[in-house]
């Protein structure tokens, strides 16, 4: 994952980095790592790899392909060649197909002229969302370990994140302590950003914890960001919508998209449901950053969610065997624990007493890499991913196979 | 078009404008036309037209259709499907094959590893590379009339242009006073962005206005962005790429993409080159704020400007016909005066003194949307458009007669 380098060449006076970019470099970091985010990243994108690397950083979507329908969508929309331009937050016509399907989903009525916006990705939903609801010095309440984005995304915008710690229990389940809650509204929050299930854990949200998280963003008159895009891929527990309990519709963006369950990364595609100003502001900056999301990738999401429930469950209990399989092998390493996730793709395993593993999570997968797997180390998420690594299991069944001989090998030492 | 609507419902305190954003409101427009940028725009958006509405504010992606290797080279990457993740500046295959194409078009070297990144159309390249270059309280020289988007991308930045008033020749050929530039630089500005062909005149700079353009940029140890998403569409007159200029390759990051003259818009797809640090920093914006362009649509790009020079000829002499019409209608309106754009699928008359005209570009385009055709209005370019709006005139030859028509009967009064 090849995510920034330094500036070197051209006059260092003209190309003065903007304080937002600078602050993207997060350099806390440095106090565990000795390195800023930046460095660590360069530092693992130059290590040294095998030919024949593993790369559980994403899945891959030759072992999960996406739906036929959406390319067919796609060509359809080249050969009709009227929806090239759109609206800046998407075509009417696809919004309205959307809009009950999406409200079906998340349990809340949709709106599909005020309430709804297609994103490049989810990814563009978030920074959309977050240009959109946040200014220079607010502070944001953000689970810890989160999606390694968000954090980036607040330091670029001049934000402040204030973590709250998950825990996560035997059946991938997540909760909060009140007092995590009680200390952020203390200290100012007036934003929640979570992803749900969590990025990296896998971690579902207990049905009392996300009902705690909506009453802490009501009662405290805040805003909340719910990143669902593995909302879909749910293995047999309770998942509660977030913007579908007492008072969230008025308060919540939801960002779902088929880049994971339905492996439609490659058309980079999303939606985004909120109140009607907050979509207004996104669509500002989206007219801005890329006036609009691709008008022909818009049309592959025609047949999103519609009627595919036989579909979804196959490729869930496929996920599910996966996960079941990876998370044996992981913990059958001496050392190494590992929650099973309640939702999503990915698992996030603590390899900090393995003996082979340790509590640099950095220098783990500068190991893992020289031996022929990639991962995503566990400092990109926050502190608690410290000594943790995550895995995404959307992959042919025998490469995350032979991924698993390879790590097991490192971390036996 | 649709761009941006103000904040209703949702608790005030909330939903703080971030004041990035409420800069991008423009309000200096008031002064001229008694309302903002923001304002202008919801006011011909919700202004009444027929069902026939002819819309002249971009080209029409059916009269003049993408080649056909588009498609098909889009199908091969969903059929391939090894490329829904790339490396966030895009395929590095895709950009070895661009480099020598593009180190070709803009007559210097590029480096397809450190010098290129392929953006979400021109528009997600103009936004990297401004995000990336430009801080707050920046003074940016920027041509009046200009591209709509930069003036807002820049407010949204907290930067101020300094504008740099064009004169067109009845060639179509553009050149800025020795005294603007000198203003420019006493004003402090560190930086240039101007399209070329400039949007919205379709002028091309002048051979020797562009090398005293260059001059400026390294005289004054200045960056420039120059956006030439329609340097491909030339008709009959020579062209000086800025970055070709001396000491102007380190300094200049030159937009391209297929959206215009390829009519390939729908993909979102596009290239930017530049110096190394610009461009990893740009590749840090993108990251943010959308992963990377979409990866099946990156490969759309494949036979991009891949031994197309007869496929180029005939679309440009299309282009020209059509101009030459357009421009003779248009001026054979009484008070009615239009340059011949050199380049570009642009016109934009000067209508202020046309009887049914006058110097409100803004009642103007709410008079002519009611006639049957839609324009964009002189106010977005800047001052300079007062009385004027912009036709693409890439456009079916019937409905642009239709449009025609419209326009003579709207300004004849």
């Amino acid at each position: 994952m090849v995510i920034m380098t330094t500036a070197e060449a051209t006059p260092a006076r003209l190309l003065r980095t903007p304080p937002a970019l600078a602050a993207a470099a997060l350099g806390h970091y440095a106090a565990t790592y000795g390195r800023s985010v930046l460095e660590l990243d360069q530092a693992l994108a130059a290590a040294p790899a095998p030919d024949d690397l593993v790369d559980l950083t994403h899945g891959d979507t030759r072992a999960f392909v996406p739906p036929a329908a959406a390319a067919a969508d796609f060509d359809a929309a080249v050969a009709e060649n009227t929806e090239a331009y759109t609206a800046y937050r998407g075509s009417a016509g696809l919004r309205s197909a959307l809009a009950p399907r999406l409200a079906r989903l998340l349990g809340r009525p949709v709106d599909a002229d005020s309430e709804l916006i297609i994103t490049p990705g989810t990814q563009g939903g978030l920074y959309a969302a977050l240009s959109a609801l946040v200014s220079p010095g607010d502070v944001v309440a953000l689970p810890d370990p989160e999606y390694f984005m968000s954090e980036r995304i607040l330091a670029y915008l001049g934000a402040t994140p204030h973590r709250l710690p998950l825990t996560q229990d035997r059946r991938g389940l997540l909760t909060i302590a009140a007092g995590a809650l009680d200390a952020a509204a203390a200290a100012g929050a007036r934003l929640l950003v979570l992803s749900h299930p969590n990025n990296p854990t896998g971690g579902v949200y207990a049905p009392e914890a996300a009902r705690a998280l909506a009453a802490f963003v009501t009662g405290n008159d805040m805003l909340a960001v719910a990143d669902q895009l593995y909302c879909r891929l749910i293995f047999g527990v309770e998942y509660v919508h977030l913007s579908a309990e007492p008072g969230m519709a008025e308060r919540t963006v939801t960002l779902a998209g088929p880049s994971k369950t339905e492996s439609m990364s490659g058309y980079r595609v999303g939606a985004a449901v909120g109140p009607a100003p907050v979509i207004d502001a996104m669509e500002r900056v989206l007219s801005l950053a890329a006036l609009r999301t691709a008008g022909y990738g818009q049309q592959a999401l025609r047949h999103w969610m519609d009627g595919d429930a036989a579909w979804l469950a196959e490729r869930t209990a496929a996920h599910q065997a996966l996960r079941d399989k990876l998370v044996a092998r992981l913990t059958d390493i001496p050392g190494v624990t590992a929650a099973p996730p309640a939702g999503s793709s990915y698992v996030f395993p603590d390899v900090s007493r393995a003996p082979g593993g340790g509590p640099d999570d950095h220098a783990v997968a500068v190991a893992l890499k020289a031996a022929g797997v990639l991962v995503s180390p566990g400092y990109q998420f926050g502190p608690a991913g410290r000594g943790r690594f995550r895995i995404n299991f959307s992959q042919d069944a025998a490469r995350l196979a032979l991924a698993c001989d390879r790590i097991e090998a490192v971390l036996r030492g």
